[in-house]
């Protein structure tokens, strides 16, 4: 192959060739992947990250960079190849182990696994909505913490996504939610190439895309001269400038200069040997596999020196300015690597009335916001209903970046996934609320967060039948276990306002993960913790409430409000001269990191009656109270009625479920 | 109280403050609902049931009706009013059980439990959607089962909705969707009030709502003067002429003529006695509470009698049909009656040869839909990964609206709730696929298809580690368990080819409830039947395939493509001298309709050592493995690399399986 390298032309396209044709080898010798937007949209990254992204490839965690988002992940031969291109910590080697077991380079982008990758993606309007995410932390952040010739926080985020992202409802969310935010430093750029999976997009989509970027409060940019390089630079720049967050098509052609370009064959899966030498002729390059030009690589690696060289300087910014402001140049760094402080734990009160443990959530997390100044969250239009308003701080506007209460509007999908993008973002503990059961409408964004281990606090009341009259559309009934099945999340039903206390220690300790706090609507006793065991026990997951004699025949597991119940149950048994063992069981997950010691001590071997009481589909309950043991659940929907009615109705009551206990044993 | 009634604007102005005063005293005397919605916008729901629906109060079943959803659920008091005066079997008395244990007045309209209310709504954004199927239910039919002069499929679509049920993705998804097929016989009506839970809706949502929809392919009409009767009647008026869907925006103010007026504080509670009082006291209306003018009464119920005209000209056009198109005629009866052949089931092959269930799926559907010929469905943008396409029949297109393969988009969660629509409208069997993994986006209508008991049937490919390359973000691990948690869906994970014919056998049986039929993308060895029991036996959800010998020691449980590791499995611990039981695990929701006679056969008592093989999170199997039994699952998320060396890596090989019950019990 005949390199000639005269003008910046030849260089670019040199470059983008070699984006375009090692993730085409990527995905050949995988024998699986997603040649056609590699190899129709390699010049538009190559773009961002030559002419706009400000990053040091060799510390992909400067906290200064501007972020690029893969929002169609399925393209993540195309972000491996850029990032090898530019001197991240990628290999030619990792390449060609790409999909491969062990490997760095996954089938679709992992945060926690491959430097220079800033969020999980693949499915789609996960991404882009991410870096809203980014975007919205990175202006609060800014606000917060920059001072006159001080930018210690000035980035720019930018999305690459494809037309499914945009036909996902949560990529409206979030464009809706950016438009009213005025997020003027992030650009998605749409890799507009009329095909998807089933074929051409006319086939499901036949929208003004632009049009409703526009009514969103969006610039909207329109190339269609798609690979006119000038153009795109052109337009990028123009969208940098935008008062408002920027959309621009890019009309693209998938699997471009391939045999198989503007069809879905290319889409998804390698195109044969033949196609893919065929490709490489046409393009005039060489057929050799993993093939970098010297002068390709020389080129695009001088972004190491240029981006070490831009870190220093940022560095010697924020040196002047710690000296300047040492209490907030601290503050930042300690947010930035989730140094969040525990004063504010004693400064928590001794609960010692009764109320639905929603309410302690929101005097808890009060507290908790005066000590991490940059905790920031809100609730998808239920603020007072999930108790998460910060009271003695402003909303997060447009014109109030500084604010610290997030309106998210009725867009809990979107919720998940800015909250994600926050995480991801660093500086920001972010939380965020709905009732339980509309966790149901935001699942995808939290196993996402579970599986790139990100710290988000869910605050999920209205977690059960106890929520009464809006009925069963309303009533959690198997979204409490559903949580509890995803990898990596810890979720915690506090019984009283101590329990809540904990709950939010262990939530924002926790840095690994996310925890979901699920609480009661309605008011529930508080438990005297000078007649109880400490309510700091919580942090086991689960504990030893009461035992009504020396040796319980009987052994009672329950979490939330349902623990009370227990409680009332044990002393109706030992009335009936059954001596039981109460259990406050508030989590799982914390339990099954115990040793199994402490575990048989909660539910000794040798007691074979065990039961459990918690108005939510039983099934992850066997585990504990095994084949033989007794569980009180909800297995049908709930019903419209009072509280108070439907837990009388479904059995909920220290009567029933004695006489259950009873008939079964005794 | 004086009651004028010398024009039609004083009987319009009547039945209107009928509804609105009715809807109030429910909330009030539940002491808990929605006020606002109905104060405000009871004008907009009673000049569509006055002057415009199609229906008869008497047959609310009639298949040609008209259909209305509110989608805005919350503000139930107000369907309720307005069924109640316009003669469906309501009665003052159930208004006033509004929310109370066993009403048919529950918080939110459930549509198995009212007559006339169309569908359950509450959750946001589900309505609207649902609206969306159902216009697509008509428009097939009418396409299929028209013939010129006999129009017998002939009505529209109307729901009215709130700001959160347009912030909501889904209600994107679902517009874009009906914008691209045009689906003119559908009118969306915004009670556009300015006010959701947390307040002013600025603070969340500043789009241009109108420009969007227009943007979508919508025709759109903004009525300032929300409560000039005339203007809005005109305008549903000439909604109804477009070819377009219609969206129209009615200015409303919630909690209209109260004191709380335009504030969210009656959003969602009772304002007390004495506001509502003085409500009604300024509308010159009487203090007396469920007070139902007769005038008004009489006005609204004279809807009786034209109803069951209208309804009769219906049938005797029917009968006319009937006659010049005996066998079209009674094609539409049985679809609407649900009497789907089982013709089909004689003509499925005997598989003999290995193959992924999803392909045997495909095989399966194609015969069925010969048989079934208003079985309709598709895929969100992967018909082929899901083997749904209709290989013999065109696309379901605008200009083709008596196809029946219908592309989704990438739009999961409109699917599910489009689905749903299509179920409540009556006449098609819907069916729609995805992978399972993005099952999770469209949870809230899978929920709801079980708690109405809707037939729909969910086809979710890709069901494990076993896709490969794909990685974490694709490999479902708790989405089976997941699914198998909600109440009334079966869940149905078949083994082989022969194991989904019954599979779809049960799906396409099961009327009350939706069936997900959930298959691998990898190819699995196909069971010799002649060697092993029949596949029909999975209708019992579980059921012996071998034992090797007399008295097994070990019974091992699986589903899918881990029988397989289950058969190889036993062979091994054969040779290792053990005798064990190998069951067949497609389906809990079948087994657990078994009597525990044939339980204990499948499952005996006597038999302690017991292994449940499945790669999905494992807690569901405790049930059935017991607190000693020894579960081989996925217990975190999976990784990209192939599904061979994913199984391998993961555990899911006879070796390793061997080696486990080795250690724990030999």
């Amino acid at each position: 192959m005949d390199i000639k390298v005269s003008s910046q032309k030849d260089i670019d396209s040199l470059v983008i060739n070699t984006i375009r044709f090692l993730s085409l080898d990527q995905v050949e010798k995988a024998k699986s992947g997603h040649p056609g937007m590699p190899l129709g949209a390699s010049h538009v990254i190559y773009l961002i990250y030559d002419r706009f992204l400000k990053f040091n490839p060799k510390n992909p965690n400067w906290i200064d960079r501007d972020r690029f988002i893969l929002s169609a992940g399925h393209a993540s031969a195309m972000l491996y190849s850029t990032l090898y291109m530019f001197g991240y910590d990628i290999t030619i080697e990792d390449l060609k182990q790409f999909r491969q077991l062990g490997s760095r380079t996954p089938g679709h982008p992992e945060s926690w696994l491959t430097p220079g990758v800033e969020a999980t993606t693949g499915p789609l309007g996960q991404g882009i909505t991410n870096a809203v995410g980014m975007a919205l932390a990175e202006r609060y952040l800014a606000s917060v913490f920059n001072k006159e010739g001080f930018p210690v926080i000035d980035h720019y985020t930018y999305a690459l996504c494809s037309d499914g992202d945009l036909m996902e409802g949560i990529s409206y969310e979030a464009a809706a939610f950016a438009g009213h935010q005025k997020l003027n430093k992030l650009t998605v750029i749409w890799d507009n190439n009329h095909i998807s999976i089933d074929g051409d997009t006319k086939l499901a989509w036949s929208e003004d895309v632009l049009g409703r970027f526009e009514a969103l409060g969006w610039e909207v940019f329109n190339v269609e001269d798609g690979y006119n390089l000038e153009l795109v630079e052109e337009t990028l720049r123009k969208a940098k400038q935008s008062d408002k967050p920027s959309f621009i098509s890019v009309r693209t052609h998938i699997g471009y200069g391939s045999p198989l370009q503007d069809t879905a064959k290319v889409h998804g899966a390698p195109m044969g040997k033949e196609k893919a030498i065929e490709t490489k002729r046409r393009a005039g390059w060489s057929t050799e596999e993993f093939f970098v030009p010297e002068e390709a690589l020389n080129y695009s690696r001088r972004h190491i020196e240029l981006g070490e060289e831009r870190e220093r300087e940022w560095s010697e910014l924020f040196e002047r300015y710690k000296r300047e402001f040492p209490e907030l140049a601290s503050e930042l760094e300690r947010a930035f690597s989730k140094d969040w402080s525990t004063d504010w734990y004693k400064e928590l009160p001794d609960f010692t009335e009764d109320m639905a443990t929603r309410k302690a959530s929101g005097k808890v997390l009060n507290i908790l916001a005066k000590h991490i100044p940059t905790m920031i969250g809100g609730s998808a239009d239920l603020s007072e209903s999930n108790n998460t308003i910060l009271k003695d701080y402003p909303e997060l506007e447009a014109n109030q970046p500084a604010g610290r209460n997030i309106h998210y509007g009725v867009r809990e999908h979107s919720m998940g996934a800015i909250m994600n993008g926050m995480a991801y973002h660093g500086g920001v503990l972010p939380y965020g609320g709905t009732f339980l059961i509309f966790s149901d409408y935001m699942r995808p964004p939290i196993r996402l967060a579970a599986m790139s281990k990100l710290q988000v606090i869910y605050v999920f009341t209205h977690d059960s039948i106890g929520l009464g009259e809006d009925g069963p559309t309303h009533q959690p009934v198997e979204q409490l276990p559903s949580l509890r099945l995803i990898p990596n999340l810890c979720v915690i039903r506090p019984c009283d306002a101590n329990e809540v206390k904990v709950a939010w220690k262990v939530a924002v300790s926790r840095k690994e993960g996310p925890t979901a706090i699920v609480l009661t609507r309605q008011s529930v006793p508080v438990l005297d913790r000078s007649m109880y065991p400490s309510e700091e026990n919580l942090e086991k997951g689960a504990y030893v409430l009461k035992d009504t004699g020396d040796k319980p025949e009987v052994v009672l597991l329950a979490s939330g409000s349902e623990v009370h119940v227990a409680l009332k149950s044990a002393e109706l048994l030992k009335e009936n001269g059954i001596a039981s063992r109460v259990v406050s069981f508030p989590s799982d997950f914390l339990f099954e990191l115990q040793d199994d010691e402490y575990k048989v001590s909660v539910i000794p071997t040798e007691i074979k009656r065990i039961v459990a009481i918690e108005a939510s589909k039983g099934n992850l309950w066997y585990k504990y109270v095994g084949r033989d043991g007794l569980i009180i659940s909800m297995e049908s929907f709930g019903k419209s009625a009072p509280g108070g009615a439907l837990f009388e109705h479904f059995g909920f009551t220290a009567e029933a479920v004695v006489k259950k206990i009873k008939e079964k044993w005794f």
